[in-house]
């Protein structure tokens, strides 16, 4: 039984959906050794999520952030949490519509998904900067 | 400690919300032989989802269906990925706003959800065919 | 490899989004004794959700009532299961888009989230009475 646990920070981005399944895997080599496991990940943000979804079309990220620019908007009349920027309370409704960890399994040394599934990092904010990570792996 | 991982192909579904925690139960026996551990599903799709909902009430899974559809509209203007149907990308956004990844509490030999807890497969494509889901069982 | 389980009964608490993260660990003690591993959370119930979110403005999770009261509206002509109530279905559907299950991880015997990260209990009906968690904790 084995159990690796690392924080890493991923490149920055700009707003909007990325694919980082292969940024995400570079980080952590010792899922070769697993047989059979589990790879969890936590974004430690409060204003960005982490989905699966369609890692081939680039559109399919594009029409992702507008339609939740149109379902979460800015500015509504009844935000009280607004210190922070326009796009600050929206990135919050956001990040817990999305959600910030992810499971997801580990066969024969290799991430396992589906073949069109990739890990997206979901940048709520206009200038998030660098979102860490937490990796934790346990398998046999 | 017991690892054990199958993929199955659940039968093919219309569009719509369906309760699977029976054909799933089906599958993994040997949750049976587990005290206490953890059953993780992955759909290995983008344009469905799992979820964990009503399981008594079938106007429940009609309601979330027709909430979805308001929700997440065909047709948006802005939608650039239309190359599979008016259906298709909507579907990826239900996907991720829904999630494809359930994790699950085992005791003494069963899964233990609340009294009116079960497994949604949430169908969003008009014609999505049969679906597959890697099950992943750990525990002691 | 440790695996510890049990079901734990929140405080009743009115509707809206609530942080529950000391209510949570008070109940644990035993992740102190784990120096990586991951603790999982479901809430066995269909109308309230558990999410990560800010911890720090009380303001944030007023916004987040509020959000939902507006895009998941009580009394759409199309809801047919209306028996328990007007808030029934909609708390069905907050359910399922925020989610009740959680996956944290454990470094070092605390709970690593992120700084501003909490857990909410988000309690979507009128009268939900008291919430019941089932916490499994593994780990080495």
């Amino acid at each position: 039984m084995t159990w690796i646990q690392k924080e890493i920070t991923l490149a920055e981005r700009p707003r909007g959906f990325h694919l980082i399944t292969d940024e995400i895997l570079q980080n952590v080599p010792e899922i070769q050794s697993i047989k059979i496991g589990l790879v969890h990940l936590l974004l430690k943000h409060t204003s960005a999520s982490l989905s699966l979804n369609e890692n081939f079309d680039p559109d399919v990220r594009k029409d992702m952030e507008n339609y939740f620019l149109n379902s979460v908007k800015e500015n509504e009349t009844y935000y009280l949490h607004k210190s922070e920027g326009a796009d600050d309370m929206p990135a919050h409704i956001k990040s817990s519509i999305l959600g910030t960890t992810l499971t997801l399994p580990v066969t024969n040394g290799q991430i396992n998904l589906g073949t069109w599934q990739g890990i997206y990092l979901c940048e709520h904010r206009n200038y998030g900067g660098a979102r860490r990570v937490l990796i934790t792996l346990e398998g046999e």
